[in-house]
């Protein structure tokens, strides 16, 4: 009988094929992060069993488009860009798990399959998606600078409707590129049983973060931010109560698994 | 507490925000087949334990295109139809389990997330893909007629690079549309432990296939077929040895769940 | 010096690049119709000089989902069906010259580089987006039957954006597919000049049509359509204030080129 | 009768709807060239009269990849970034007019409507396509930084076929980005007559250019490049006989229109 090989499907006698290489995998991006409260009745609907709200602050709400380039252990993944380079939008709430606080991605779009095939892994809830960020640049007038009043345009839509868009103005330095974000993750990966009316095959509480973190100098400020309806989706009902910051950083992150919780 | 409710990620309150709805999943649509014969030991390194080599004809191969329209049981996705189309390139061997013979596929390609999202279901290793088949149609000179002498073309394409394509020549009709495709379907569902170093969180070898099949008449007739190599495919390695035969046909299906088998 | 050759640019040595091969255009596909009243000074703001509105039904507007596939006259697209098929929706009004009355497209969304090409030489103002529309098909429920009660819903977006969006119900068979595209088509073929100030280089008011025509029978019913506001597009100033009529229609056209106006 | 109004179409009472806003354009961006010799008979068989090879180097070729964001003179792009961002790869060679050298673009491909619709304007040869390069970041493993041994892949495929593919590796500070797109651009802007066997509704010899530009340093390295056939494109013809060097910048350019030259 053959030994298949591969990290994840379709397995083969070399595992070249594999969606998504084995962990750790590397990350250069940049993150334009919106943040504000919204009806903490909005957030505790989506915290299944055993999460319970966040203590403290239980409505605040993170919208984050993220620019990335990320690749495995070996690199080609750079050197051939198409395989390299995704864009994502994700929404994370915070939550409390035998008295610890964890952040919590509810809603995640990306533009790759092996940004699926990872957050299948990881259990972020991801979708494709279209979605788009303003860069900065240095030169010219086709961008903002990282700099007082530099103004990023962001959007994101799934299934051609357009689902959130932001403006952000940065303002001064700011110490952290918010706090929404900042603990470690806590996801569920599920999968239903193949045989109808039987318990799921998969359930599983997990913990994961990154396992290397740098990060350039953070920027804070104002935005403006729209939601909208969508068959499909329930972003719109996490709705914008009070506003608490916008901000921009430019980090490189490593991914290298995590453990599971319950 | 709160429940959560949905087929598949992301859960919600109301369950809307799925990626797939709960099963049955309705399907109509065209198949335009290829099959040939390649080196039997091609497909054996594919076939992980508990499954070996199918007795008769281990080398038979079928490369499938499919042009789908899909929805769950409300049918609201055909009224919103870029929730319902998409099209895949599936890649279909045969092999044994317990003395029975199974299809199995081996290498599959689709264009929509909600059908990636199925596929992890059911066990097919689905990859993003850009797919493209000819379709028939009964008026002008933009469309070959299901008749003899009809030809059809279809390619696949992921990561930028062409991975297949063929053209198909209708001969005559047809008692089937192959025969590789034609068991039910034994796959694997895995997940790897967030753990590194742990045993696999999902390990599962399932069996599922169409839970109710019509269909119109099949044609058959000849084909080309070139295959590519690519830094992360392997579909090349199926060397076209002996061609078997094509077809065409025109299908409507039912899924609706399958059994675990080890 | 060389010669180059090729009906549209890229030209090349041998004209093999070219981005549209020379007319006649073959065409086979599905029309879905939706025909409704809105202001007729809406209409009349979008028709430049020598063009007046139309004497009869000024207000009448047809909006357009159409699922291709097309080739010049070796038929070799059809084959690499990547370049052969797409989709389009497209907006036309009824208007009038030195007495005659002529269609006029005013907007138009298709999903290919040939057909932007092909729409630059016959006038239509095209911009890329994202079109879908139900299709038929006779097996399974994944799809309408074109019969009494046939549901079919269309969409289109641009820039991430959901511009318009049908769902029409067929009631019955029907004598036409509609009358506002139902006569030749009066449309500007436009550039400007390189220099800043000076005249357009190009602008030319053309006829053109169909140089052959063949259909299938054809349905009517009723529709609901919505259409959305965006910062790029004005489709939505077209309100609808009273509904005409929906229709069904596969087709078979040539194009082969028109004559100039004015 | 209306007055009609837009840069370019579609045209309508307010302007709004043009696919693109009348000039100055603004551009900032990252080019990534790679500059070779070819057989100059085939750099000439590209250049109709009144067109001449360059009488220095006539066989250079640059191939240039950029991934640029852009707007008009309201800058309102660069807030709804799928409106400002795009990507392109293109190939330039150099000509004679009236004894001076101009750069000419002879192929390239764009990933976005408004991006076929200038070059439209300037005379640029445009396909869709689907384009990238790897970008610098100063965090993380996921990217390159711009210094000595930095490395930048870059691919561009078109109907789903690979045509060109590099790997640049920096080696040093640079004066230049190369010489082959550095002088005013000669460009055809062609247009065949709507009717059948008529001269050309258009058909000039333009010069454009930069009206403004900036630049950061810029870096030169050593480069593989892999051309690829295919039906529809002739890159490939434009062989690498002697490579000349690779280079990466950033820049900001404004483009305001040029001049006819015949």
């Amino acid at each position: 009988m053959a030994t298949v090989r591969g990290f994840l499907h379709p397995k083969t006698a070399t595992g070249r094929s594999s969606l998504i290489p084995t962990p750790p995998w590397h990350y250069s991006g940049d993150l334009l992060t919106v943040e504000y409260r919204t009806d903490p009745a909005r957030v505790a609907e989506l915290l299944p069993e055993p999460l319970s709200p966040a203590a403290d602050d239980p409505g605040a709400v993170a919208i984050i488009w993220a620019d990335w380039q990320s690749c495995g252990e070996s690199g080609e993944e750079l050197l051939d860009p198409v395989r390299a380079q995704y864009k994502e939008c994700f929404v994370v709430v915070r939550c409390s798990f035998e008295g610890r606080t964890y952040s919590r991605c509810v809603y995640i779009w990306v533009d790759k399959d092996f940004a699926i095939a990872r957050g299948l892994h990881q259990g972020y809830p991801k979708k494709l998606g279209s979605i788009h960020q303003t860069r900065p640049h240095p030169y010219g007038l086709g961008a903002p600078r990282v700099a007082e009043g530099g103004r990023f345009g962001a959007s994101v839509a799934a299934a051609d409707r357009r689902l959130a868009e932001a403006v952000v103005t940065l303002r001064e330095p700011s110490e952290t590129n918010g706090f929404v974000n900042g603990h470690p993750m806590a996801h569920h990966r599920f999968l239903p049983s193949i045989e109808r009316g039987m318990p799921p095959s998969l359930d599983e509480l997990v913990e994961s973060g990154a396992s290397s973190f740098e990060a350039g100098p953070a920027w804070k400020g104002d935005f403006e931010l729209r939601l909208f309806d969508s068959p499909t989706e329930e972003l719109s009902r996490l709705e914008i109560v009070e506003p608490i910051g916008a901000y921009f950083r430019q980090v490189g992150v490593v991914w290298n698994g995590g453990r599971r919780l319950a």
